[in-house]
């Protein structure tokens, strides 16, 4: 267990009786504290084991301005260190602080009209991003592994044709100068999410990285992964929900969108969504992207495919053009309003 | 594990081509097939253990108009059997097919001046019901188990003063009358899931029940269990996703937004949203809230407390009046904005 | 959260040296003591939220003779209130501390004929009970529910017969003075495990009560649900490990053995264990229960079928007599086993 | 989902009812089949989605010898195609049918001193293989990483003072070289389960390999990574349980024990079961030892420390010395019976 500390900042205006109720409200919980005078406001930071008292315990009481806990573990990832939103910039287009994407494309690339029909369609409904598989992670090593270099070719040429950006997944270091080579936005899947040698290794291209959660990965191991990758002086990384794994067998995954807010409290890093992996469901792929979206996603990544009946991989979740189309629509109109109202 | 039919209605246009192509993919999977001519529609029903064949695998194919499993264990309760959107009406309040609904109130009834003064705080926000606990479930025979009859009393006078419905927990028959008689709307709690005598007690009333997931409860044995009060023919119910059990320990439960596209497609009962008990965290309820309504929830729950540092239960979880009232501008904004893109 | 007190009981020879190094190791987690002189030991309570160090910590520093978490919220059932380990007497039939029992019999009474020719079966190999269910709690309100009253005769016939106990279940207070007519002992399966009403109910009628774990429930509510037992003056308790629910499909429930240890550490009642439901897989029966005595168990209660391919409930799970009987040869070898290398 | 063929063996004597029968209880569920008529025995083979059917509702038919399913993406692990349980060879030691070895050792190599210390310990109580961890896979970058090759002479020269084997993890390809010069055994680690590219290099070496079971792996994805392993034509594999991630939160992981049996029925190599992982506390070690010998484990690791208050890493669930010589007295007489009450 990794100590925490929490830090309990009151407002300027906070009375002696105020300050005085949290420090009793501390001590009651058997748990040490210092008092730093800042400037105006008075910090204060709990000492002990703080991993079960809860911020909101104190962010309730008069006089607290805010509660966080800051892991001694995580620093460079954590919004403490960085208290401002950070914004991605894949060579030009911004993600994150209201800078709002899509990404969609096939799971796997499956032949040079394959890709390049997806990546019109993907364009037409308005994302900025082609996803698809090049070198495919598989349970079983006698399972269709991708089509390698030729996928990542017929990736790029798509991708420039409709002047979209191409992200896939570097699965082992082996391959990364072969991706880097062709991607604009390097993806680590799930199963690599603790794989800490890639991590370093994609830290220190310094590309942009959507680092995907483990399949049971925490909150808190997810935005260790990160701090891996921004101990490598790589600032440029994309956190993905694609769904936990939970009792429930009726969809795929259990798709934690709680995991957006809580990104966004304890990180300054934004979050995409990946309904599609999340609920392996093409007919939950639009609720789920519209809440993702209501839920303060800063991007959103969707399977698709010209004809999902016959994809070598996923096609019970990819979305058919016609479904994808339609969906766009509602996730452009949906982006502009949240806008508006957090206004 | 339960046999289910596999029923694929085909377009009235639908070419004998693509018909047998589906028959074909059905015959593959090894799967036996009964062909019911329609009037217009041929109907395609699929026999055999047809859990591992995804709808989406066949409502992909050309000529398919929808692919529906028919569980043979639940009827009433399911789409197949009562295609359109059930709406409740609780005294006058609509709930379902476009009518939604919040309810707020504390976890538990503490005072006379408590839920009074909250009352106002939710009525003032927006809601429609009122919710507060009278009888508690505890972990611990020791702990606060509720104001009972006293608490039913308050919150009765308390709603009728504000002009709002109440919504509270019955534990068991024995108290059943008693409950019965103060509220508007009784609700199953997550451990009462699968306490069929009290869900057939419940269903004999005939009034509307809100029936939440358990804990670790599937889809499949929720609608089950809902299939329990319908039996006794009460078809006044309203689900309530409120958190399942996983691994994730940052949020007090791992709260599965999926469950309100699956409930929409399995089933033609409304479904409501419980945040609170859903991360446990105020600090997420807001954003949690909007995903809800975002995803097609009828309804949203959530708890408040004038003064949550100091809540006899659930602190960490209430909104303070300030959050709640900021919170519901936007949800307001919101439900209204959902129906004009469904539209 | 509920707060616990460790009590750390020093060794009667312990230095000051030691005392000042755990008093030392204690306020480093930023926690506050209390020092309880003893007759000729030193006991030191550790108050504050304990919830995440570890007794082990403290049980390897020298000095110390053992270090036990204290719940504030149960009393009863925790073993500090109880220190020996406690035999429940089922009419002349002892369980628990060095007293082990093995329990078999059908999932559910089919037929006079099944239960009796079960139930010699069940005799031959050894057991002490005839378990079977005549209340059948299903997730389907259409599904097999049991022959009610008339299977509860028919149990009570066929244990008289071949001299065994009777152990079934009650699902609910309207039926507990029915099923309490019939059994020796009573059962509160998985989904009543939070059912207070009926932990109360049958806590009053003073009848051996075994309790099983609910499919999520944690260590520390399964014990909280003795509580509500043991605090209507009923001391006998058997908790029952059931299998938990995971992500994993391949066995119908995660069998969690660690409860065996974790309630033999916590709890002064006797455990059993139940591979059937447990693995829901007839050839894992047998390693399993040997696994359940080789880590501690008191009982073993296992389903078995003159027929399983033709069961009306839980055939796969259920061992032919010829396996059974196999099976309980080592049981019984084991048992003697056990016992000798633990002196 | 990948398809499955079960394959039911009829025994020789099977009488033409009993095969009709067979055949009729599979067409029930709405499979098909294909008949091999063996050499004196008939093989139906079972075509289809046999996700839901279980072995076991065959092999309770009259005439049926057994019941098998053959995954048609795992060949080389699957017992299917080697009846025969696989012994392993680390350089003169035999792990498998009937030869039962125990390593421990440290979790993290400390000093010269601690690992000579260690081994002489884990020599004394029996064990035939040390452990302890060079390189550490860690949530943080910031958390003690290893002594890395230091750490591997230390451990080498300990192990050869003392005439054991050294086990050890190998957590990149990168270093794959180093460990393999120090190592006799390399240890895949939890989170490499699924490290693809790992597990080919390690087939590669053709050296003994422990695989341990991911977090949150399944059985069928275990055996999948092991057959990444075999495909490179290493058939010195080693299953290892370390405990699964579930709700439960008393024990570090959940110790699943069925996993023996499961592993024994559907591959042929040998698994070993590591209950200091799988169960996160010292106390439950020789209960959780005891029981996974008893459930037919092939090996056990267990981890110790001359002096756990003070590890590093893992103290909590680290065996003291006297505690450690306690439990293998009873580890041996126990692995000494269960061979006798087998045969």
């Amino acid at each position: 267990m990794e100590e925490q500390i929490m830090i309990i900042t009151m407002k300027a205006e906070a009375t002696q009786e105020e300050i005085q109720a949290v420090i009793k409200k501390v001590e009651e919980e058997g748990l040490a504290i210092q008092l730093n005078e800042g400037l105006e406001k008075l910090v204060i930071s709990v000492i002990g084991d703080t991993t079960k008292i809860q911020e909101a315990l104190f962010e309730a009481c008069d006089g607290v301005e805010n509660a966080e806990k800051i892991s001694s573990t995580y620093k460079l990832t954590s919004r403490e260190f960085h208290p401002s939103s950070t914004v991605i910039d894949v060579d030009g287009i911004k993600i994150g602080d209201g800078h709002f994407v899509t990404m969609a494309g096939p799971c796997s690339v499956e032949s040079r009209e394959q890709i390049i029909e997806t990546a019109k369609i993907a364009k037409a409904g308005g994302a900025q991003f082609l996803r698809g598989g090049a070198f495919k992670p598989r349970t079983s090593p006698y399972a269709f592994q991708g089509l390698e270099e030729e996928g990542l070719k017929y990736m790029r040429e798509a991708a420039d044709l409709t002047g979209l950006k191409v992200i896939t997944e570097v699965m082992d270091i082996e391959n990364l100068p072969l991706v880097a080579k062709y991607a604009d936005m390097l993806q680590i899947g799930a199963r690599n999410m603790q794989n800490f040698q890639l991590l370093r290794a994609v830290g220190k291209t310094g590309m942009p990285i959507a680092l995907k959660r483990g399949i049971s990965g925490t909150i808190d191991e997810w935005i260790h992964a990160a701090e891996y990758i921004a101990n490598e002086g790589n600032f440029n990384i994309l956190f993905v929900e694609r769904g936990i794994r939970s009792y429930e067998t009726y969809t795929r995954n259990t798709f934690d969108l709680s995991a957006v807010p809580a990104i966004k409290k304890l990180s300054h890093f934004p979050i995409m969504v990946d309904p599609s992996h999340g609920t392996g469901r093409w007919e939950m792929i639009e609720s789920m992207s519209l809440a993702g979206i209501a839920a303060g996603a800063d991007a959103l990544i969707v399977e698709i495919h010209p004809d999902p009946a016959n994809a070598l991989s996923d096609g019970p979740q990819s979305l058919t053009p016609e479904n994808y189309e339609k969906m766009m629509k509602k996730v452009t109109k949906l982006t502009a309003f949240m806008k508006e109202i957090d206004e």
